[in-house]
């Protein structure tokens, strides 16, 4: 049987339907049952008057808990007293396809009403929210508009392992896993392996797969086991193109979810979906600390020498906010202290950027170090050149020049909807002390 | 700079046009000099005429090596001599953006040529053939086509945690994490977490990742990190429901390959792509080996006891191809011993099915039992009651009848280009014995 999404209703009026979704209300009058019905689009309203006809139905109602699913057999009638959409479905069969055995343990109808860990611990009841059916709904949207896009593109979606044998890029920060009888690790990032393909002359790939930080950090942006969108593309002559095309991937994205979800967002969110325009702005960093001092008296601390961090990059929003109207911004020329051995330099300066949205840094774009001699250089600077053996030889073969990024989905739906914690946005969340449910 | 793609050069002749790519092969003559370069697409040749004019190109493709790779600016002609394509270009400027630093390892051009083990020691190599740059460029468009197909459906796009704090399904056959001071486990599946989505009213999801399974096994269909292709859907009423609609997954996947690189697999795998009728053969075990017994003289032993196993799946593959011409066969009727849990049974017996394709099992499909008491006493029937009671607290509090499946998409792409074994599909393999590259 098709379902009946609850948005296309009006589609049958007068005519007899099937419908299923779960029991979000019951109201057992003196006269009249009605029963509210809610699938992920909508709600209806059905109505059982108490007579002789309904016995079986009023019974069937009366013994029914709110949170239970139904599937109702009716007439949907045009009724303009109903303030719900203005229908109503007499209903001719009601089949409770399962009961709610017990008092839900959290109203996630109000967010407000529990703390959040408890919200956590119960995440599959408090996920039934509007709210939290929608934030699904537009991540399917924005990552598979992005996706179509790179697709177009012409890039290879590949699948990278996650079981590695080596502690990857920076050897800090790797869970580690029993691998029959030797030690393995998580990857942290498709990052070498992206890179490979570049080696293995793929062109142009992606990978949308989880990532796994051991980072004992309990911010509202960090999580232990995310899922990561990597793009990694051949024959890329400067950083200007990179940003590029990054900028028509958030456009593609933006436009999507805009276009189909604009609306219930500003209505569950209270947040405007804004389509960038480009360019995005752009700022060298340290041009970026000067007139934050300027402007707002901003002082560096050691964190932000050569690098960015959580205060800067809200300053940053703020900045390019009042100065642009621009919700976004490309920061340039890092020290190469700070950043990944991989990434090329020119001067001596990483030939790569942070894209900061709304405060957050939501990606690091760079163009990479192809040349082997240069990189074994670079891998021995940073005393990696050991444990990235493996990567190393990728370059010895022909190679061509190449740069990427990756963005974490579930960091982007969180500025998108501005939920405020990635705790709030995960299907699951993972922290340093959350592994369940 | 926008990159021209080999296959479409014909576009450009008469044109100055800058190319980049892998040098594919080199030969350096008494009065010119012949340059094929390749990328994901094709090849071209590039004449370069020994003469004063050309001293400084003669010179760089003196010194050039094969798998290097160029930019090269020049004018593209028609000539009919040149056997690949009827065009050469006559370069104006030749750039080498990376060098080949030594003889390559691995004649990744004959697959013969070397042991297997020793094209997965250098799968970066190994991945430069014709055959495996098609491999994943058909596996990206079977399993886009499919996605979009499943999107266009209204299923919601889920990731689910990777890292996970019981052993999931089975107790057995999972890697153990160390996950900050406790122990964690690697999700074999996401199972229950896709049928919390459920729960949660999300009506239909699906999640595209890696699955991690520490099977001792060998064998050419077994790895420990795969790509799980996973649907799960509710309101749906029979296993007749979820068969067609899997049939309909698999006949759109087919479509697109067959419509876009048919002709390729073809003439690299001596493959013809097939696209399915509808419906597929559906047959009861009992029946099946009943039906083997008699035309093949198949004995079954204790492994097909309400089961199947290697060879009774290829069996019913020679059965279905000589009966109906088809290539896939849905089996139903398992034993409930052999089956998980959640199944949901009618009479004993579970409603689900196996999709064999070209005699290798590709899926498992079931209706999932959503009623809490009844999981609750097949779970404890299992002996799993304590170790998924997490699981079976999503269902106390009502869940809509659903169902679903999942496709391993390396196995997949290896039935799909008959490659033999995953060794030879994955990106990168990963098995008992080997966690490197």
């Amino acid at each position: 049987m098709k379902k009946i999404y609850f948005e296309n209703l009006n589609e049958y009026l007068e005519k007899e339907i099937t419908i299923e979704g779960f029991v979000d209300n019951i109201r057992d009058l003196q006269y009249v049952q009605f029963l509210i019905v809610r699938d992920t689009t909508g709600k209806i309203q059905v109505t059982i008057e108490k007579n002789q006809y309904n016995n079986k139905l009023n019974e069937i109602v009366s013994n029914l808990s709110n949170e239970s699913t139904v599937k109702i057999t009716g007439t949907l009638l045009k009724n303009e007293k109903v303030k719900l959409n203005g229908m109503e479905l007499i209903p001719s069969d009601i089949i409770i396809t399962s009961k709610c055995l017990e008092n839900l343990p959290l109203n996630y109808k109000d967010s407000k009403s529990a703390l959040l860990d408890t919200r956590l611990n119960y995440r599959f009841l408090d996920l039934r929210s509007e709210k939290n059916i929608l934030m699904f709904k537009v991540q399917t949207c924005m990552i598979n508009a992005m996706r179509e896009f790179v697709i177009k593109n012409n890039f290879t979606e590949i699948h990278t392992p996650k079981i590695i044998s080596a502690a990857s890029e920076s050897g800090a920060e790797v869970f580690e896993v029993k691998y029959f009888d030797r030690k393995a690790y998580l990857a942290q990032s498709p990052q070498f392996y992206k890179q490979m393909a570049m080696c293995s002359g793929f062109e142009k790939v992606f990978e949308i797969a989880p990532a796994f930080r051991a980072e004992n950090s309990n911010s509202y942006r960090h999580t232990t086991d995310f899922t990561s969108f990597d793009i990694e593309m051949s024959y890329v002559d400067s950083l200007e193109e990179l940003m590029d095309f990054e900028e028509d991937l958030f456009i593609t994205g933006l436009s999507s979810v805009k276009e189909k979800y604009g609306e219930q967002i500003k209505k569950l969110f209270n947040v405007d979906v804004i389509i960038p325009t480009k360019p995005f702005p752009r700022i060298k960093l340290e041009e970026l600390y000067k007139e934050l001092e300027k402007k707002y008296g901003f002082k560096m601390d050691y964190e932000c020498v050569g690098d960015m961090n959580a205060e800067s990059e809200k300053l940053a929003y703020k900045y390019v906010k009042e100065k642009y109207g621009h919700e976004f911004v490309f920061v340039t020329d890092f020290s190469a202290k700070k950043r990944a051995f991989y990434h090329k330099r020119k001067n001596g300066i990483p030939q790569g950027a942070d894209l900061i949205w709304k405060g957050c840094e939501t990606t690091t774009l760079a163009l990479r170090e192809h040349n082997y001699d240069i990189l074994c250089q670079q891998a021995k600077e940073k005393g990696l050149k050991e444990d990235v053996k493996f990567y190393l030889e990728f370059f010895k073969y022909g190679c061509p020049p190449h740069g990427g990024f990756a963005l974490g989905i579930d960091r982007i739906t969180m500025l998108l909807l501005e939920t405020g914690s990635l705790k709030e946005t995960m299907f699951i969340f993972r922290g340093p002390d959350r592994i369940e449910p």
